[in-house]
């Protein structure tokens, strides 16, 4: 139990870091619900600006949404990774007015490169796209830690 | 040459139609330079919000960039198009300020799918990314055309 | 109860129908181990043949038992199924004398698409390849049934 | 020129070391027509055992062409490549007694990561699967070279 609230509260302290600087979180509205170990949870409204003629939201904003849950979950052990490549699988429309909630889980992990995968539903429940993304971790730490003595 | 001409032009006019009441490439400041019968490319300056504590830019706006050729190719020839999945590659990371530019071309078309593969690059020819996109093509017509007699 | 058994009898029999006249299943030495409505577990020794010069199993074989139960899963349902598209990452190698295992579940389903995760892992449990198909639904039916009166 | 003919050399060579000991190629009757730096064509003939009960050919047996066409294309100058991914699109059925052609191209190469493209073609032409693999540089070389002096 102490252990996972450490796993918690480093998560939290990484999701901190990435935000510090970060333009695109704020610039969409993204708000962040839950990080852990390997996992997160955000939480976006598709905006007027987000969508095209008829209401409905772009892909890449649904992108936008699943890759900050990635990277949040990617990012949540102090070992800096960034995506090396995504594919995305779009189910249903997602409209002006709505909240998606993207959650990303991570499904494996082998030497350097994880895979995440990512639902983004709306308020209903409905399933709007499944993101699967895969991660290359990179040398250094995202916070600094004491050197050992 | 005529027919071509034609084609152009009727790329143009759906290109138009698309943006019409579209929120997001003003937002982004999404230009196009060029639209034709299933091919496309258009170009963006990587703003600060959009990119991390780094300045580094996020994937979701390389993907929206690339997502806005796509679009644009696929609805070129008057026949609705929805992108039905997407896969990403990233290879180099763009930063702010930067010009990064798309282009999208057909790949393949079989029955109603089709395979868009787009190329983006910075303003020095540096591959960015590899976005390949599927299409589905549903009913209707994008700009309603005169009733046959 | 009756609804399941049901549901497991039609998906045993679509699958006894697919395996007629096939030709791969058995030339592959791949055993059905369970089908269900949407789903399916499916097993296969690695044959010297199926190795490289170093003993491992190539990627095609691995795809193709995964793809086995790919088939079965998205064929349980007496609606006939093809493929359209699959993405496989592979997290392990596999080597000769190994028994894999395929298991096939069904992630979504929205109109004629869905999508399919498959877990691809050897005899220690150990996870060798995610693969994810996308089904195409066609008309017809895979047993014929009664005309309805 | 030299230069060119010495890379189709060294890429043939390699070629040569991949089938040594390799069960799959021959098994499934493939014939590699062409190998050069960062590519490569090969050749399989559709039979009986590769198909379903209507005749059409199995996406596994697609697949192992194009990984096969993949794998000398990425292994052709001496630095050893494994594959790490891999996408699919199935464009058309193939049939028994088809001659398909897997065509293989390097897209992109970034550090340690290849994008290749593989053209799956029948004797018609008409293409049958469009196939993106990515590639993982691993260390050694595939042929011992002379240490320097």
């Amino acid at each position: 139990m102490t252990e996972n609230a450490d796993k918690q509260t480093l998560a939290q302290a990484c999701c901190e870091q990435l935000k510090r600087g970060d333009g695109l979180i704020d610039h969409l509205g993204i708000s962040i619900e839950v990080v852990d170990a390997g996992s997160a949870e955000v939480r976006m409204r598709v905006q007027e600006w987000m969508t095209n003629g008829h209401g409905t939201c772009h892909g890449g904003m649904i992108f936008s949404l699943a890759d900050s849950a990635f990277a949040f979950a990617c990012n949540s052990e102090n070992q800096p990774n960034v995506a090396a490549s995504v594919s995305i699988d779009y189910l249903n429309a997602a409209h002006k007015g709505e909240v998606l909630t993207a959650i990303a889980t991570r499904t494996a992990q082998r030497g350097r490169t994880g895979i995440y995968d990512i639902e983004v539903k709306n308020d209903a429940g409905t399933l709007i796209a499944l993101f699967r993304g895969k991660s290359q971790r990179i040398s250094g730490e995202l916070i600094a830690t004491e050197p050992s003595v």
